[in-house]
């Protein structure tokens, strides 16, 4: 037997048991007639004492040859410490160690095995096995265990079963590129990995299961961006004879547990807004509610001068920066070179300061007055000790301008408390958005959403204005999930393809089974699907999900542990028919 | 909102409420006058019922129109049945209909969503969705489920937790054949399926997890056999610091705790034989024991006559089978023509009869008398009233035709009883296999797994005859489970790789970054993966996985429902640099 326990649970209850605990040498501190180690394993540290009086002269020499991240075993008694560390659950006891055997050795590891490590991203990902060991990645391992068990658990005491859908599924051009894999028992064909279950969940909804949920793996062929990964994991849901109040108070209920079961914070808003709102108030479709600068618009106050900027524009809107009046002409000024940067793209920025005494000082004080900048205030919500920033020009910039600086403004202020959490649910999403490229329309959210059924005939005269049954959850300005009602009428879902510019024939050979599927009896449903990875780096305060999956891979789609993906052998490609070359 | 209640749950508590439910039309008996309804969804079935005197005309004409899988939604009073049906949940009560709405039409279905459907295998794997609706696929989905959830919870109160390896790994051409991903991001380069997560789940290990699982798809690209899928599902489990002994408590504990939770059976024997016992006994590495027919190895006492059938062959062994002695000559011939058949191979049987008057009557009593006889019956294990089957030849043939052999006779005899559950591990499997084919050694468990450290000497000397530290775990004939204690000692796999014939070059290239994290404070550690596909169907009582997949592919690893794989779009294939043909 390695151990009797594991270096995270013994107390000083435990005082003067003998004890045999295996682990790694976090570190160890050799005084000449005594040697400290710290042991360490997943569940914690135990201090092994080795000491000239009470420990055989072999063993206290095997111990100063311990060399960091060493595998050893000990055996050896509890003992009170003479130096206690409140700072450990173990910190009160030591073991005074009376057999120590080296189960493996290990070389001097390339970076240093603690919270600030010094190994950088590159080195870190390739020994990920080492990584792997610094307790916040471990941390966040764990956290991702939990989150999915507390998914489960929910999920299955209301009915979901989890149903397992195929990864070697059909090809779809539509929509991101599929990775694809070559059939070699059926020549030149090949299998699809699944982009979603989605067409799988809303058979299983015409199978009459009622309620599924499955934590998947999905996959993506795109070309990446930082913190993108051609794989990631859904928790994909579908539920029948729902309508989209059923959906919202489900997961929200769910959202609700994960968050008081893994934070011990209870929601108690969960505040819902429209598409259109939420582009009006914010400018953006997920917006951060931690915080308020809600936009102000200012058309209808700021046009009636000569400052043509604001004339020439088809929108002005400002928010208020709360106690931003104190900024100084420098700190502005950085602000304002910061929407100016290309990746924002503003031309410039006005400023307006609502001072303690009540007045107003702007940039713009040549061509506006004090009552015109009251107004400004009142519209933006302004409080005396606030600094308003206004952006005007093109509708659809300058709301992203201004949406991208309230987040800079908020993460600068401290804002964004990554120990709060504030969700919200985005409805009524536009069914379908216009892409400039291809010069035709695509669903905004999938092919098989429902347009609201009210404005069916809406589809045919102005098919932009079309709202669907789709929902996104928000949750501190991410979005970690997002659904719909579904179509489950061959002759809509017909339509639908139809104005997403499918032909009747392409439209039969990918999407056939389905529309067949449909005329059998299919029940009304719909559903939503979370991105995992997502929403267990925000349970764990931070915004990148790399550090929340065991082996992710680089920008580049590879992983440099294994050094994959790799060149195939000749043999493999003449097996599948393949040939390297267009 | 689409429904109160479901249709499996009203009871005749429930008298005189107001109820909607949804759901399909099971049937409907149209008796004029009168109209009843069986509806049904995945919780139950609800009887409706319209008639002249209560309910409205329309709702009477539309109720008489409703064909079978229509999907509609009723509202109704819960009334009293006058015929009431003990078979069913609800059977005692039925819905007075007041309102009748049709929520979807259905054409007539391909075959009868029953128990015993009318469809045949193809067409019931065209139309999945509606095969899914039968009791019986439903119910096996939802044991699937209920399994997955048991194991989960069972292995997380014990420490361990869920992490998900990648599934675009690296190919290995080793072991079975890979599924390929073209990788488009890095122009000529592939990524893999997992045939398994074995080297990610010792990563882990290496990197201090301690106690890991995953519930996880795996690949294969073989040549499909029948009841064998491209995709499968493992259940795979490592662990850090244990021994064979810690690794066999743990996962008898979990399928003693699944047998208990799904079937409420408990388990009280679990017992261990060796691999080479099991030869012996069985003839084969995963027997089933829920019969006796142990193999008697005659060969000391059945070559001392004439029989030259006997003395020229290797090995001569009988089974004992229960009560057969009543064997009519026919009988007996046809089990004669079954071992003769050429899956079987052998080229004739001798039996011998243990009569109630204590005497025996074999076909061979022209060679053998009653004392040589009843050394057979004692070696075998006869009882009177049973009868010896024998069968003789090459040592490895003699075994596998006589295992089949026993499994066949078993079921003849009802003696495979799915209702009874009976796990054996299998233990110290030899490390290698001889391959003749290509002439070298195979590991038999996987490349990974670790010899008797006792053997290692053998290891250059006699390779076939180390045993590893492998084991199964089987259960009613079996192999659920397979797994070992792995090596973790760079030097060791080394020396494993080399008698398995790859180059240094070859290993470096293919395992070098396992290897290379050996160096790094390797703990000891094993591990074992369940395929949960087959464990599922044998929990269910039966021996195919196909209807434990809620969408199975062919014998020829096509998905017929949605006709995949397929071929790709010129575009596709541009983008990935791929041409078809070699």
């Amino acid at each position: 037997m390695y151990r009797t326990h594991n270096c995270g649970e013994l107390r000083i209850s435990d005082l003067g048991k003998q004890v045999t605990l295996s682990g790694w040498v976090q570190k160890s501190r050799d005084k000449g007639f005594l040697v400290w180690v710290d042991l360490r394993d997943r569940y914690g540290i135990s201090q092994l004492i080795f000491d000239e009086e009470r420990t055989s002269k072999d063993i206290l020499k095997n111990a100063k040859s311990l060399g960091r991240e060493f595998v050893i075993q000990i055996t050896g008694e509890v003992i009170e410490r003479s130096s206690k560390n409140s700072n450990i659950k173990t910190g009160e006891i030591e073991i005074l160690v009376s057999n120590l055997t080296v189960l493996n050795e290990s070389k001097v590891p390339p970076f240093t095995i603690e919270e600030n490590t010094d190994g950088g991203d590159e080195l870190r990902m390739q020994y990920r096995y080492l990584d792997i060991r610094r307790d916040s990645l471990k941390k966040n391992l764990v956290l991702r265990h939990k989150v999915s068990q507390e998914v489960r658990n929910y999920l299955s005491s209301r009915d979901f079963i989890e149903v397992e859908t195929p990864y070697l599924i059909k090809s779809t051009p539509e929509g991101a590129r599929d990775f694809v894999v070559p059939s070699r028992m059926n020549e030149g064909e090949f299998y699809a990995l699944p982009q979603s279950p989605q067409t799988f969940k809303q058979l299983l909804m015409i199978g009459g299961l009622d309620k599924y949920f499955q934590i998947v793996k999905c996959f993506r062929d795109e070309d990446l961006r930082a913190d993108r990964q051609p794989e990631f994991t859904q928790i994909d849901c579908e539920m029948s004879f729902v309508n989209q109040e059923n959906i919202l108070n489900t997961f929200e209920g769910l959202t609700k547990h994960l968050i008081k079961s893994v934070k011990n914070i209870d929601i108690l808003n969960f505040p819902r807004i429209t598409y259109d709102e939420a582009m009006e108030k914010y400018g953006c479709d997920k917006p951060d509610i931690r915080f308020g600068m809600e936009f102000g618009n200012l058309n209808n106050v700021a046009k009636h001068t000569d400052f043509n900027v604001f004339n020439n524009s088809e929108e002005i809107i400002g928010i208020a920066v709360p106690g931003g009046s104190s900024f100084t002409r420098k700190e502005i000024d950085k602000y304002i070179e910061w929407v100016k940067r290309p990746q924002i793209g503003a031309s410039g920025m006005i400023y307006a300061k609502y001072n303690d005494d009540n007045t107003f000082k702007s940039s713009v004080d040549k061509f506006f007055n004090q009552v015109d900048l009251a107004k400004w205030g009142e519209i933006t919500g302004a409080k005396k000790g606030d600094i308003i920033f206004v952006l005007s020009g093109e509708k659809n910039k300058v709301r992203a301008q201004l949406s991208a600086l309230r987040l800079h403004v908020a993460e600068n202020l401290g804002l964004r408390n990554p120990n709060e959490f504030a969700p919200l649910w985005v409805t009524d999403f536009p069914l379908l958005e216009w892409d400039e490229d291809s010069n035709k329309y695509h669903a905004m959210h999938h092919p098989f959403t429902s347009p609201k059924l009210d404005q069916l005939e809406l589809l045919k005269t102005n098919p932009g204005e079309v709202k669907a049954n789709a929902y996104d959850l928000v949750l501190n300005g991410n979005e970690i999930g997002g659904g719909s009602i579904r179509i489950h009428d061959k002759k809509i879902q017909a339509l639908m393809l139809k104005h997403l510019g499918f032909s009747e024939k392409d439209a039969i050979e990918q999407f056939g089974f389905l529309m067949n599927a449909f005329e059998y009896g299919a029940p009304p449903h719909g559903g939503i699907a979370f991105g995992l990875d997502r929403l267990v780096a925000i349970l764990g305060g931070q915004e990148s999900i790399r550090d929340f999956i065991a082996f992710p891979k680089n920008n580049s789609g590879r992983d440099v542990m294994i050094n994959s993906p790799s060149k195939l052998d000749d043999e493999q490609l003449n097996e599948l028919n393949l040939k390297i070359g267009s």
